[in-house]
């Protein structure tokens, strides 16, 4: 076993970091060694967490971690988030508000940078959530913001999703709540004591009963977390939390749906994978020989349109369907 | 000509709308029906509008319809944004909002549903903007939600890039700053009569001053915008948005910057091409004869990790470079 993956599978924090930080900066040679990781991953259970900006996504989480963290469970936290605290971290120092955590060997948080990278960010934080895992961390949860695709498809690395919301943030979140029944395992109304929570619940309550879950026996539960500046009430909502993501894990396990899940990750995984070597490499090749600065201005002047470019340059790469 | 692209080209609304939803059902023959359209595009102004849900985002669209109507140009507007009340108009039905404008026959709006579609959503939002095109609009808002990944690929698509911000939104908008200082041309303080107004604004100015924009001579300003409720100052307000607007456009022009707009869009369109025409495929005969399926299944069990199954698909399907 290369060293670094000897380490990586002890655990070891910097090895990790290197190897992420590789990742973002999209180091040919991580590839090699995430392949060798893989056989060590698949053991950690992975929670999805997402929320609009304020929602509080960082103060759960780190509420969260010293919950789990009280039945000895190891933690990684991954925030692909460009608004979150975490992944400020990137720009501010990874851990601004993870302090209580800072000096716990058993908890491991990173950040993903996203500026400058055009597209890949899922792939990045599957790769990152694979090193948590080969780590041995028991527990992942992967931060990431609002509902957008780029979230859903991040989303589809997780086993079971978490979705915070809070109230007062006005009409956009009702139609919001649509995209978000689709995705939600557990729902938390986080701020409960601000006027309109427990509209809030009301509403999402009636949402989820009215919505066929015909495949699913699973109801997501509507989980009230209320002022974080209260310790004793906060310390049992967060707990109430705890149980229900602990319920919704045995839920997955006795239903077989974590099967699902995991087949779900690796559908997500092959996909991200191809974007990376098949796409990439195409873009790079054509890059390289300025053959595609020359593209997009005939695009840009339009002596051609992008389909019949794409087309073209799917043509020159891509063997005929009966070559093969 | 086609007689569909006649249409569009001519401005009919039902050809219009009909292909944009063939665009988001992903209907095979749409792509024919683009490529021709392409010819017919690349004349009017594009303004990608941004911000966190409960910004005001749908409001201030609004409001700017309303003020660039009065110099009779024609507007487009496409809402890709699953917050948006625009596209939780998909579900609520187009237009909620836009009752003010649902009689005017300048004005075109609609809304890219993004449920279902494993991505692509970047795709879609340029095609729709390229129909609009055809339609002859003049300006053609983009709106999208926050500064994930997938919006900045949208916000590709546009010429001027307007993020919108507000008072009060705590500590994590601080960090998302630094994120948007890349691709602001012009910041809006929306709900400005709120407590903090004046402090963000001090907070953006300095950090405006701060970031060196060697290659730009463009400064983007912050324009304060109050209270929707009180129409008097708020329509002011608006039509000062409008003359930045306006005064961004004719910097682009003048500096030479708007070819270097439209090429990066070029370069977008080329990249969301590829992806549908040299990617999508792949996965699609993959997926036609099971083998996604069985892929899935090594991946998950162990036997494989994903960026062997992914070179092993790629080296299937893509010619070697020699071979070119």
């Amino acid at each position: 076993m290369d060293s670094i993956i000897k380490k990586i599978c002890a655990g070891d924090v910097r090895s990790a970091s290197r190897l992420i930080r590789d990742i973002e900066d999209k180091i040919p040679e991580a590839r090699a060694k995430l392949k060798k990781l893989y056989a060590y991953t698949g053991k950690s259970f992975i929670i999805g967490l997402t929320g609009a900006p304020g929602a509080g996504k960082s103060t759960l989480t780190d509420a969260l971690i010293t919950e789990l963290r009280k039945s000895n469970k190891t933690i990684g936290v991954l925030a692909v988030d460009p608004t979150s605290p975490f992944t400020g971290g990137a720009i501010l120092g990874d851990r601004i508000r993870m302090q209580s955590h800072a000096e716990d060997p058993g908890v491991f948080v990173r950040s993903l940078a996203t500026r400058g990278a055009l597209g890949g960010l899922s792939q990045a934080a599957g790769d990152a959530i694979h090193i948590m895992e080969a780590m041995g961390k028991d527990i992942i949860i992967v931060e990431t913001v609002g509902i957008g695709q780029q979230e859903i498809d991040i989303i589809n690395h997780a086993h079971s999703v978490l979705v915070v919301l809070v109230p007062g943030m006005g009409d956009e979140v009702q139609t919001m709540k649509a995209g978000l029944m689709e995705i939600a395992d557990i729902f938390v109304i986080n701020k409960a004591n601000r006027a309109g929570a427990k509209q809030l619940q009301m509403e999402l309550t009636s949402m989820l009963n009215l919505s066929p879950k015909t495949t699913d026996n699973w109801m997501p539960p509507v989980v009230m977390v209320g002022d974080a500046f209260k310790p004793e009430t906060f310390t049992e909502d967060i707990a109430e939390l705890s149980i229900k993501i602990e319920e919704h894990h045995v839920y997955l396990q006795q239903s077989g749906k974590l099967t699902e899940r995991m087949h779900r990750k690796a559908m997500a995984e092959i996909n991200d994978a191809l974007h990376a070597c098949l796409l990439e490499p195409v873009i790079k090749s054509l890059a390289a020989r300025g053959e595609l600065e020359k593209f997009a201005e005939k695009i840009k002047n339009r002596k051609a349109d992008p389909y019949s470019v794409a087309e073209e340059i799917t043509q020159r790469f891509l063997k005929k369907e009966n070559e093969k």
